[in-house]
C-alpha cells in the first residue's frame, strides 16, 4: 500500500484499489484534490502491471459527497469558478479515457461531482445503504454536467426526476433504475468490486482498449462543449450570491 | 383565474395551472388551438412572478388525445399540412425552451400529440387511469415526431413498442416503462402536481434555466430537422388518402 | 416455401418468414453466409406482397450464436478481417434500411452477431428459454458494434453490464432490461412472431417507410463510424493472436 497524491494505493494481484479515505469520512473534493485524483489516475493507467482499478470512498466513509463547500462557498464568480469546472471536467475525462476498466464501490454518499465520478466508470457496484443524489437545484447552483451525464449515462427519465425533484436513490432502487449494475451488503462491497475488477483484468487489454476507446468518445467530446456551458452558467451563479448563502447554510448544520 | 387565447389560466402563489378544458373532454388540439397554447405558454413564461408551470386537461378530461381529426381529416397533402406540422413543432419547442419548469398533469387519455406534449414536459405526473397512446400507424399516418421523441425522451425500446403495436399503456406501466416520473390517484392528481411545481418554483431561477438550456438543446435542434421530415411524410401520406379515411372512421364512430 | 440463399422462406399470407435453419442448430454465420442473408433480405423488401418479415433460426434451433469461429479463428489481421467486418456491417445496414417492419423471433441462443442482428429488428420477441449474450471482451476480441449498438437500442448501463460481465440474459430479465419487447414461451414462439407481424403488415406501407426512416438514419450513420473503427480493432486483436486461440479452444469444446 501506499499514499500517493492523498489517494491510499493498494494492490491485490493486478487490481488497483484507489482510496479516497486519507480525508474527510464524506469525502468532499476541492478543485486540488481533484486534480490530484487525475494524477494518480493516470499514474495507475499507465502502470503494465495493473489490468483494472477501483474507486472506492474507504471502509464506512461515502464514495464522494462532491465538491468541497468550503472552497466554493467563497467563488465569486470569477477564473477561480472556471478553474474549479476545468478540474472537475478533467477528472471525468480522464476515468472515460481511461484504457484499463474502472470500477465504482459506492457506500454511503455518491453526490454532485460524487455521483458524475460515478457514472464514468465502466462498472458501479453499490452498497444496500448508498444514496445517490443530484441536489444542485435545491442548492442554488446549476446543473450542466449532471443533467448531461445523468441523461447519456443512465436516461432522460432518471436525469428529470434526479435533477428536478433533488431527492436521494438508494441503492436497491439505484440498481432498478440503472444507476447501479450491481448492489451488494456493505460488508460486502469492496470483496465484490475487488472480484469483478479481476474478471475485468483478466480480459487481453487490447480488445477492452479499442473498444473503450469506441463507447467513450462522444461522450468525452460532448462533455467539453458541457464544460464551456457550465463555466457560464457556474459564474452567473456564484456572482449572484443564493448559491453561496445555502453553502454556507449547510457547512454550519454539519 | 383567467381565460387566454382558450386555455383557463389559475394561479396558486408562484404557480401558473394553464389548463385546455374550455374545449371537448378529450382536448384535441387544432392547428389554431395548438398555436394559442403556444403564444399563451410564452406570455406565461415573460411573467416574472410565474416560477412554474403545470399543464393540465382539467377535471375529468383528457390531457389530449392529440390532433383535431375534424381538421386533419379533410387535409389534401398541401401547404395546409405544412402549416399544420409547424404549428405542433412550435408548441414542442416552446416549452422545451421554457425557462421555466413545466409539469404535465395527465389523466385519462394522451394520445399522438397530446403524449408528445406531454414528453417535452420536465416531469410527467400521470392519474392510475391514464392512458398513453401513439397510435398513428394503425391510423394510416407517419409518426415522425413520435419516433423521434420517444427515443429520445424515454427510449428506443418503448419507442417501439409504441410505435408498432400501437396499444396503450396505463399510467402504473407508463411509470415503470419511464414515460412518467409519478402515477397518482386521479382525484389526487392537480394537488400533487401543484405541490411539485411548488418545489420547482422555490430553487433560484437562474441555475434552472441555464441548466435546462443545456439538457433541451440538442433535442430542440433534433425537432426541427424531424420537422422537416414529417413534413416530406405527412404531404405524402395525405395525398394518398388512407390517413383520412380512417379519421372519418372515428369521428363517425364518437 | 422456398430455399433462397441458403435462407428458408415461407410465406404466411403478407408476412415472409426468413428461417437460417438449413445450416448448423446454433447457426453460426461465415461472413459469405452474412451475404447471402444480405441478399436474401434485399430480395424480400423489393417484394410487393410482401407487408412485414420475421427473422429466425428454426425450430428448436438457436436464432443465431454470431461469427463462425471455424473461420474467424484463422484471421491473420489482414484485409479478410476487413472484408468480414464489411458483411456484418451491410447486414445490420439492411435490416435498418428495410421499408418493411422487421421481427426478431428468437429461441435459444442470441450471441454477438446474433444478438446484433436481432437488435436492428423493429421489434424483439424471445422465448422463456432464450439467453442474450455478448462474450467478445471473455473471447479476447474487440465489442465495437457491440458496446455502440447496445448503447444507442437499449441503454448505456445494460450495454456496460453485457460487455463488460459477459454473462447471458435469460427471457424474461431480457424483456425487463428493454432487449426484448415480448417473451413467450418457446413453443409459442413463431406464432406469437406472425400474429404480430400480420399486425404490422395491415398497416399502410407509407407512413411506416417514412418513419422507419426517421428513427433509424442516424444510427445507419454511425453503424459506417463504428464499421471503420471495428475493422482497426479486429485488425489488431487478430494479428496479436489471443483471439484465436480462444475460438480454437472453444471449437474443440463442442
Amino acid at each position: 500500500m501506499i499514499i500517493f497524491n492523498g489517494i491510499k494505493i493498494t494492490r491485490v494481484k493486478n487490481v488497483a484499489i484507489m482510496e479516497f479515505s486519507p480525508g474527510h469520512r464524506h469525502n468532499p473534493f476541492s478543485g486540488e484534490r481533484m486534480d490530484l485524483l487525475k494524477d494518480s489516475i493516470t499514474k495507475i493507467i499507465s502502470d503494465e502491471k495493473i489490468g483494472a482499478i477501483i474507486l472506492y470512498g474507504g471502509v464506512g466513509k461515502s464514495f464522494s459527497v462532491g465538491g468541497d463547500f468550503n472552497e466554493v462557498s467563497i467563488f465569486r464568480g470569477g477564473k477561480e469558478v472556471e478553474d474549479w469546472i476545468d478540474s472537475v471536467n478533467n477528472v471525468y475525462k480522464r476515468v472515460l479515457q481511461s484504457t484499463k476498466p474502472v470500477i465504482a464501490a459506492i457506500d454511503n454518499y455518491a453526490i454532485g461531482f460524487g455521483l458524475q465520478l460515478a457514472l464514468t466508470c465502466d462498472y458501479r457496484i453499490g452498497s444496500d445503504i448508498c444514496e445517490l443524489k443530484m441536489p444542485e437545484f435545491a442548492m442554488g447552483i446549476s446543473c450542466n454536467f449532471g443533467g448531461y451525464m445523468l441523461e447519456k449515462f443512465v436516461n432522460r427519465s432518471v436525469m428529470q426526476s434526479m435533477i428536478f425533484d433533488c431527492e436521494g436513490v438508494k441503492g436497491p432502487e439505484a440498481k432498478t433504475l440503472g444507476l447501479l449494475h450491481e448492489v451488494v451488503d456493505s460488508s460486502a462491497l469492496l470483496d465484490r468490486a475487488i472480484f469483478m475488477a479481476k474478471k475485468f483484468a483478466s480480459y487481453p487489454a487490447l480488445p477492452v482498449k479499442e473498444t473503450k476507446y469506441t463507447i467513450n468518445r462522444e461522450i468525452i467530446a460532448g462533455l467539453d462543449e458541457i464544460c464551456a456551458l457550465a463555466k457560464q452558467a457556474h459564474c452567473k451563479s456564484f456572482a449572484d450570491g443564493a448559491a453561496q448563502h445555502n453553502m454556507c447554510r449547510i457547512l454550519k448544520r454539519n
